[in-house]
């Protein structure tokens, strides 16, 4: 359940509450396209804005219109108790597993991040996939941490960041998180524009953001690299440069939201103020990127 | 209102629910020292783990508790509309002012960050203070970012982080932020081992994380600061050099939730999950440190 291609939909806002249309919508969408598993309330799902309530709500809508596509909800917080409660709900909502990601105000230790993932394991009745984002989270997971959390009951899979661009490189770094984690935990790829070098380089399956709202071209990547097509799923990340440049230089939250919005699959100004979208211009070169790939009206 | 010395007191959690015993304690304990403000909810108050109806009955007892002290009120969260429910709560306490740090989980723009402000200045009836705290939040505040926001209705202050050490660089870096603000704005420092240079360097005012629990060392750096005893204020503060090198180790937090547990002030593990306290080891350093300061039992 946890290899291949896991797509992390928007989860759009009108007017401050979640537009819940456009939520089902997306999920359809992916369902549709036969992803092979949908993360709800990651981080591109917006979930450190929301409110315990707009949660529980998005994560049942997740799994009632997912079909029998599998569904992983996000559950962090920054304390504790909080999680716990987006633990139980996502439990209830039917969540096939949960991602935490380990938010922090105060910087943490590695004891207090292991602590935090030792009470999620002790409580949850599914598989938790660690969720290593350092750009949202400000922790930093070393390669030691992983193998302390990995070792506990409950952890199924590890999101790692992008990987080096240099391949070599990248299946050392893959290797080097291989030797410290059992076997049955599976390690994804984030960072979209290296997930090809990642998945070339072993990794299990990728955590991706594009993917919650184009998954075509997504998949197209997930599938050459998973049936050793490597040059295949090379060439259409690299052709997608333009777009990953983009992601890199607004966050590709932003990116995505403006995606979303431009193809009528989210309602304009989609994301939890105070996080503003893309401003005219820099959507006008967004849509001329998105139409020199063919990646319009994809759907 | 927005000079000398504000005290930001912990709130101490119990079970993980608010010891309002605690909490009111350190309020009269600070309000007693007179302190020239508290202010409730900041970092050290740990706001950003409390819920919506935790933080509006911290404001109330803050209030309640302080006497004739002014009480500030941190209302800061990754939503705009929650910062304007805390606003609201805040001032419905009957807040003095609102102290606002914009919390991030995606990286902010500066546009980002000037709307936040901008949305809260329009809906506050009382004085806003910018509490610029980027090991926390993880927004770098420019020179030019404190000019755009200080221009908005109701900021009062400005609560930067520590300046430089050499006195003459600290002198340069508060003239730089003096002259793109205006003159009704006053300027105050954090980082409490830098605050009496920073006094000295004309900050008019200490944001201070000791001064919640240990007001009286605070209260003779600012007042010789301000007095004009520039030197006593400097002697003061290396004096304390021991207890500034754990803030430095440990986090200023963990040092000062440390002390207030082992003077009886706050239950043990007074934090919120997942941030654990220090340990036994640390602990004993600590009570070493104060035991040569003269700083035990100095209420």
């Amino acid at each position: 359940m946890f290899t291949g291609l896991s797509a992390f939909p928007l989860t759009p806002l009108a007017d401050d509450a979640v537009d819940e249309t456009a939520f089902t919508g997306l999920v359809q969408q992916l369902a549709a396209a036969q992803v092979d598993s949908i993360t709800a309330l990651g981080s591109t799902g917006s979930y450190a804005y929301l409110s315990t309530e707009e949660r529980r709500r998005v994560a049942r809508l997740a799994v009632e219109h997912a079909g029998t596509t599998p569904v992983f909800v996000g559950i962090g917080a920054l304390r504790t108790s909080q999680v716990l409660t987006h633990l139980e709900h996502a439990q209830q909502a039917g969540a096939s597993a949960v991602l935490l990601a380990p938010m922090s105000y105060q910087p943490l230790t590695d004891d207090d991040v292991v602590g935090l993932f030792g009470a999620v394991a002790t409580h949850s009745s599914v598989p938790v996939i660690v969720y290593d984002n350092p750009g949202t989270t400000h922790v930093t997971f070393s390669t030691e941490l992983y193998g302390r959390i990995a070792e506990l009951p409950r952890i199924a899979s590890i999101k790692v960041p992008g990987v080096p661009a240099d391949p070599q490189a990248a299946r050392a770094r893959v290797s080097a998180i291989r030797a410290v984690v059992p076997e049955h935990v599976s390690i994804g790829v984030s960072g979209d524009a290296t997930a090809a070098t990642g998945l070339v380089a072993g990794c299990d399956g990728w955590y991706s953001v594009l993917a919650g709202t184009l998954p075509a071209p997504a998949l197209r990547i997930t599938r050459a690299a998973r049936e050793g097509r490597a040059a295949e799923a090379t060439a259409e990340s690299e052709r997608l440069a333009p777009l990953w440049r983009l992601f890199a230089e607004h966050g590709s939250l932003r990116v995505v939201a403006a995606i979303a919005e431009q193809e009528g699959l989210a309602p304009g100004a989609c994301l939890p103020l105070p996080l503003r979208g893309l401003d005219d211009e820099q959507r006008a070169r967004l849509a001329r990127v998105l139409g020199d790939l063919g990646l319009t009206r994809q759907r």
